[in-house]
């Protein structure tokens, strides 16, 4: 098995009740295993997770910083500028704070980005370089 | 498509090539479409990318924190406690910083914590309770 991989991708939140019902609001289907430490939802064969940060500094024994907004970014790419409209409306629909509105980027893509409660950044994407295929994961290389 | 998916991660790294070869001591084969602002690498139907701090500002069009330590983490899973030793100590060896040392955690897995260069956290983890299939992807629910 390669260690070229992300098993979990895991957001420190200070409120998880709140946090629980931001990820829902924007279509997020909590899935078993979840208590009130932490939240779990299969993302493909990774998990996300969301996880008090009481419990998380207790977890890695070091306390933690209270914001990281910027410093690391997930995306979730469409197949659209206009999927990624909707997908955008819609956080902004659940509460999210908007960074930057949908729009060309001097990459060659079209992205917006938004904080979630905690001020963890996601990017909503269309890359036209890159496929997706059905379930939404990439294709071929970068 | 669903809206539940995790595309990429991206770190921002403040020295990219001190970075890449942070990445590449510990195992990561870059893939094609990097430059002299980001390095892309594929995990499963994923990218995992390293993006200069320059750059990501200027994507994102707002200044971003020094560092995030520990209010993200993202986790890499093992079948094996020896598995994960292993791992660990080839982090050490490219460099990491550790941030607490495989052993039993509350949670009843076992796993350690290291930073890259950037302070950027990585859960090195045997959870009993999950079963991996053979491309390192979780099987079933949490």
């Amino acid at each position: 098995m390669k260690s070229q991989r992300i098993t979990m991708v895991t957001l420190a939140v200070s409120d998880l009740e709140r946090s629980r019902k931001f990820y829902s609001d924007i279509g997020w289907e909590e899935a078993s295993g979840g208590n009130d430490m932490i939240a779990f939802y299969k993302a493909g064969g990774q998990f996300f997770a969301l996880y008090s940060k009481a419990a998380l500094t207790k977890d890695i024994g070091m306390p933690i910083h209270e914001r990281s907004t910027g410093n690391v970014t997930m995306a979730t790419n469409y197949n659209s500028r206009e999927e990624v409209d909707k997908a955008f409306k819609d956080a902004m629909t659940a509460g999210a704070v908007e960074i930057s509105t949908p729009a060309e980027i001097f990459w060659g893509g079209y992205s917006g980005n938004f904080a979630d409660p905690d001020g963890h950044m996601w990017e909503l994407a269309h890359n036209p370089f890159w496929t997706l295929d059905d379930d939404g994961f990439i294709v071929g290389e970068a």
